[in-house]
This record gives structure tokens, C-alpha cells and sequence, in this order.
């Protein structure tokens, strides 16, 4: 089981190599998060992109690329299109979002013929590092889905699952976030977390996992504070994946404690069939190489 | 100007002394947060509710209550009446929650007759101090408003200018907090960031303050942040006020920063007549004592 990133670089970097395909990589600092991950080991890389572009970024700054394969597509739709299919045909085992926008990307990961659909939502999982916490927290969605529904969500908690499955928790518990313990009518939040631990007991999400709400924030992952309050919930004060109920929420979530608290962070796109490294300007160097490991560790070879 | 707590603590106790009337005081924890207000010289105190279980209470945990007025009503709907009712006649300066709920309580606040109404929706505002930050920051709500409407925005914006006004804030300046910097159809709280920095504009919130928006939490706190994503926005960076689109977000903010930063935090009901402590069992003594402080600050005598 991995309990942070410092386990999760080590793991990665011992795993047979995983190949990422960087679609339209031709931009300082995709390259420089690239090559940041090249280096510690953790995956062979197919730039796909303006080749001539990024031979001269490479060279301007000192970037060494000189062991990664370069795809000449200078187009950004057709980069992506290749990324894609270098990744849907085996060639490579995860996706990278360069400069190309994402809707454009998503298009080709979602299509029919050479995409990575599954069939599920994709989402955002962000993957974090607390240290009071002493485990991993997995929160989805920051990024990506705006206000889910209550199937949209029954898929995010399925990525989630996977995410966390994936990073070895044995029996992972997920709590979908409300502003309060009980079903109120008037907060949908709640009426869907009461409904998804029904389709928890009904057997929706399989064998070795928990879902359990609703629950506030403190009620998920703090023990004293749910014992406090008179929780006896066995998922209350254990919570290793958040669902939150708004994007607003887990974006200002991640952003708060990113810039305040001493938090490690990664985040990947879940619900295709091979992760999605997609990062944001804002993100730091290290939380891009994190992403890197995080869906390196995670993909299928 | 109000910088930080401490800064709050002296210019309170530098005050003449408000005083608080606490509906339903018959209550360990509300006893021992009105005595650590009182000691440090925040407040004078009229306890309302049921006196021989408030003497007993005090007695057995050593808790001063020899200088407060102690008004004997032992049924909680008259307690909470006759707390409201000494403040709306003057005779006392703010009001605080005892073991009483909440809506029994608000029910009295909103009573036309001896209520404190205004017209203006009530809200829950934080003040937070927040090391890195430098000033204090509002935030409103994450708890009591569940998902306000545009007008009910427009209310809790008033309801926070008054506070950060109270605290000596000379131009405050608001962020609707949203997850992006772009007005995006689907997302509704993009739409209404948008329509109040418009109402903003037009006047509505009178001289002497700023909104802005759509702006995410980083553009709204983070000059840095706002610079790199090339935002302009005078506001962007130098937030007072965050308000939140949901409930939610609110929440789990507040308790994320609580829980896993170095912050300090306090919180009152605004939009009535008078100040409104209302505690949660949740909260810290030192929050609770905060919370205390701030209503006393803001109270009119």
C-alpha cells in the first residue's frame, strides 16, 4: 500500500518503465515536467507535437530528450489524435495533455474508433498527501465535473475505487461530502450520499469497498471530532476518497490547503481505459511530476 | 483597521463593554466559553434560561458567574424570547445561542414584534486569521445558507461589507468564489459572480467597496497566482471577502483550514439588528472566545 509520494516515486521508478504519449508537447513547461519525470525514472516518453519546436526548446534550455521518441504532427488535432492512438493501440500505456486545450484532447480520447472510452464519466481524481492525515486522500472532482448527478457520481466513486485499488488501500472507504450528518430535502448533497451508500449496500460498487454518507468534512476524517458528534459510522473518521457534491467545492478544497496547509498533491483524469496526465500552469513542479508518477504507477502495461 | 485576533481582543476590551444576552445558558460548554469572554474582559453577560442549573453548573466546575445577571426562564422557547426581547429593547447589545436550536432561536430573531429583523437575509460570516494572509478574511457561509439565490448573494455581500466595515476595512473588496475565471453558462456560479460585480457597478453595494468576479480562490488570494493566469482585475489577489456559491464549499473550507493549517477562526450570524453568536460544539474554546469577540466588537451600544 502506498502511503506517499515518497513510496509512490520508489514503487514507480521499480515497475517495469511505462511509455506516456505527450500530446502536442511542444511547450517549456510541458517539457520541463517531462523531462523533471524522465529523469527520476518514472516513464519512457513519446513527444508527440511540432518536432522542430521542441528540439529548440530542448536545446534553448537544457532540457535532455535525447532519449525520447519524437512524433513530427504539427497540427493539434492531429496530435492529440495520434497520442491518442499510440496509447488505444498498446504503443503507449498513458496520455499526457500538452498545449493542445483540453475539450480538443477529450475529443479524440472519447471517440469511437481510436479513443479510450470506457463506457464511464472521466473525472478528475486528485491524489494528496497530508501529513496529519498519515494515509493518502483521494478527492474527485475539482476540475472537471461541474455538478454531477447521482449516476454521474455512482461513476466517480467507480474511478475513485480504482484509483485507490490501484495504490493498494485494501478496503478503501469513500464519503461523499455534505455540509452536515443528516438527509435534508432541502440539500441535494445529502439525499444523494444517503441514496449512494444505498447503492453501496445494494452491491453497485462490488466487494472490498465502503461508502458511507452523509457526512461533513470533519465527520469523514477526523475520529475524535465524528466521536464528538456522536457518529458511530465505521467509514466516520476513516474516509480515503471524498466525493465532493459542486466542483467549487474541491477546487477551493485543493487550492485552500495547497497554498496554506503542507500538502503534497497529484491529480489525474480517471475513466478512460489508461490515465490521463493533464496539469494545470498553476500546479508547481513538483505536483506535475507527482501526476506523472501517479498515473505511471497506475497504468496497465 | 483589525489585523488579526489579537488586535481584536485589545480593541474589544478597550470598548465600553457591550452586553450579551445567552438564550438558553444552562449549558457546561456555553457556561465555560461566556466565562472565558467575560474574564478576558470581551463582555458583560446576562444569562437567560434556567438559573438553578446554571448556579449547579457553575458551582460544580468552578466557573465566576458572581458578575453576570442571571434571568430565570427555564422553558427554552421563553428563554430564547426574553434574550431576543433584551436586546431589542436596548438592554443588551448582541445575542448568543444557548442550548436552544437554532431554529427556535431565529424564529424569535425573526419575530415582528420583538425581534431584531432588518429585512436582510441572515448569513453565517467567519472571520479567519490566516498566517500567510496578513489580514483577516470573511467568508460567508458554510453554515446556514444553503444555496442562495442571486438576491440572497446580493444580501450576504451587504451582510459581510458591514462586518469587514465594522472591523476598520477601509475599501473591502468582495470575490464571489468560483472555479474559473470565465463566465460559463453551466456553471451558475460563474453566471452569478458576473451579474454582482455588474450590480456592484451599478451601485448597489454603495461607495467604499469593490466585488469582483468570476474569480477561483487562487486569483482571488494569490497576486502571484492572479499574475501568472494574467488576470488584471484590480481585486484579483487582494480578496477580503470570499462568498461562497454553496453550503458546501463553505464548509468544508473553513473545517480543511481548521483542521490542517495554522489558522484562527471565528464566526457570527449577521444581517439582524445585533450581532449573533452561535457556536458550534465543534468549535474550540479559543474559537468560540474568538467568536465571542468579534460579535462584541461589532455590537452598537
Amino acid at each position: 500500500m502506498i502511503r506517499s509520494f515518497a513510496e509512490l516515486y520508489q514503487a514507480t521508478s521499480s515497475l517495469p518503465k511505462r511509455r506516456m504519449a505527450v500530446a502536442a508537447a511542444h511547450d517549456l513547461e510541458v517539457l520541463q515536467a517531462v523531462c523533471d519525470a524522465a529523469e527520476r525514472n518514472l516513464v519512457d516518453v513519446t513527444l508527440v507535437g511540432d518536432a522542430a519546436k521542441t528540439k529548440e526548446l530542448a536545446a534553448e534550455h537544457q532540457l535532455d530528450i535525447s532519449a525520447m521518441e519524437l512524433i513530427d504532427m504539427v497540427e493539434l488535432p492531429a496530435a492529440a489524435r495520434e497520442a491518442v492512438r499510440l496509447v488505444s493501440s498498446g504503443a503507449a500505456h498513458m496520455l499526457m495533455k500538452g498545449i493542445v486545450d483540453t475539450a480538443t484532447l477529450l475529443r479524440q480520447v472519447l471517440d469511437a474508433e481510436i479513443g479510450l472510452r470506457t463506457g464511464r464519466l472521466l473525472c478528475h481524481v486528485a491524489v494528496m498527501e497530508i501529513p496529519q492525515l498519515g494515509r493518502l486522500l483521494l478527492m474527485s472532482d475539482g476540475g472537471m465535473v461541474i455538478a454531477p448527478t447521482l449516476e454521474q457520481k455512482v461513476d466517480m466513486l467507480k474511478n475513485c475505487f480504482d484509483v485507490a485499488k490501484g495504490l493498494g488501500i485494501e478496503l478503501p472507504k469513500a464519503v461523499p461530502v455534505t455540509a452536515l450528518e443528516q438527509v435534508n430535502p432541502k440539500m441535494p448533497a445529502t439525499v444523494d450520499a444517503a441514496a449512494l451508500q444505498e447503492r453501496w449496500q445494494a452491491g453497485e460498487f462490488g466487494e472490498g469497498v465502503m461508502v458511507s454518507g452523509p457526512l461533513a468534512f470533519d465527520g469523514a476524517l477526523d475520529e475524535e471530532a465524528a466521536r464528538h458528534k456522536g457518529i458511530t459510522d465505521p467509514v466516520a473518521g476513516h474516509a480515503d476518497i471524498l466525493l465532493m457534491p459542486y466542483i467549487e467545492v474541491g477546487n477551493v478544497f485543493y487550492k485552500a490547503l495547497v497554498r496554506y496547509a503542507d500538502i503534497k498533491v497529484s491529480g489525474i483524469i480517471v475513466g478512460a481505459k489508461a490515465p490521463i496526465v493533464l496539469v494545470s500552469r498553476a500546479d508547481s513542479p513538483e505536483a506535475k511530476c507527482n501526476s506523472i508518477a501517479l498515473a505511471s504507477y497506475l497504468a496497465k502495461i
